[in-house]
């Protein structure tokens, strides 16, 4: 599949690097390639330079958000959850509509200091704010309750854990579903409507202290029934 | 351990049933033992009449909220989260002073339709506003993550899942440990103090979601590592 992936960080790169390995024609979106490849520098979260990762990975283009996303058939938004928006209405409208749109991304808010609280929550999601922005892009959100590494390799765990989707379109959720199970995931829970992004966003708090208390963010969660 | 449990409900019977099983000396408070014996028909959870569950457990006591909390050694509050804070206050501050006080309940809003929506969240928690009431009180939250059969009885499941403590004094979150072992509870995570109780009462949104999706309640998280 043609597929593009918005954002150059951990989690961009992770989704981008696998896909590729696994067979897909992936390019990666930011918002100024040629500043994006001259950085040399590791950024804020220390992850190191992009130029660095990409001569690792010669087969992943790089391209302003709205080329990556006019190109792709699919298109990953694995941006920061606070710029999500504009980096959608960057890749344009356009090029979203009647594509799948897979929604990553968490809404962090680092303004009150760590652990981080939820910009939006209980009542309305990231994952529907999306939708709604984006009428006719096809939102399913998944891989939000996870680490970079264990999104695309799941079977690093010692056994099988659960991801979700939801979403308000049943065929996208199921390329979604396809596409998760190519990752090595082996319980892919459809959790519903759009809406049920609440849910999953709102793990991320107990994520975050689980992180804390195991010392790891090596984990996941397993939902046994 | 003499222990009072209160709240007369699925979760209330649940916990109190199966810690004198277990062979606690356990009474539950209500708020007027009389009128809560005197009823009949089922309430509106279709849970059955109190007095005919008494029926079947004679070893349990039933008193007030003050009269039980005053009794025991640890107090467990099984109330709904919206009625919690003034049922602890008629228990009495000082019949909480110093004792466990391990918190079950979720902060659930069913003012905005299903699913219920929570009334605190994110940067303050229910288990937060308990401490903060009651500062004499040793505060646990734990075992609000999953249905009350399997809290009482999670070897029912197909494997091993998990449950979490959050509170401010450790020796309190190792007596309810030492409780939860009794229970069955395989693998308890302590998350740190009682603000991480905001994580835990953020997974009732996706839980709520999953026993939509699952068609059952009959389901736990197990954090695999």
């Amino acid at each position: 599949m043609n597929i593009a992936v918005l954002g150059t960080g951990m989690v961009g790169r992770a989704v981008a690097g696998r896909l590729a390995e696994l067979g897909h024609t992936v390019t990666v979106g930011t918002r100024d390639p040629r500043s994006t490849l001259a950085r040399t520098e590791p950024d804020a979260m220390s992850t190191p330079a992009y130029a660095s990762w990409a001569g690792q990975h010669p087969g992943i283009g790089l391209a302003t958000y709205a080329d990556a996303a006019q190109g792709a058939e699919l298109v990953v938004n694995a941006t920061n959850g606070a710029v999500t928006l504009d980096v959608l209405r960057l890749a344009g409208e356009q090029h979203l509509d009647g594509k799948v749109l897979v929604d990553i991304a968490n809404p962090l808010d680092f303004s009150n200091g760590a652990p981080p609280t939820l910009f939006v929550k209980d009542t309305d999601s990231l994952g529907e704010q999306v939708q709604r922005t984006f009428p006719g892009a096809r939102v399913v959100k998944t891989l939000n309750t996870l680490n970079a590494d264990l999104m695309v390799r799941p079977d690093t765990l010692p056994e099988g854990s659960s991801v979700f989707v939801s979403g308000d379109d049943a065929d996208a959720k199921s390329v979604v579903t396809g596409l998760l199970k190519e990752l090595g995931h082996t319980d892919v829970i459809d959790l519903g409507d759009i809406t049920t992004a609440r849910g999953t966003e709102m793990l991320l708090p107990v994520w975050l202290r689980l992180w804390g208390a195991l010392g790891t963010s090596s984990f996941n969660v397993k939902i046994v029934r």
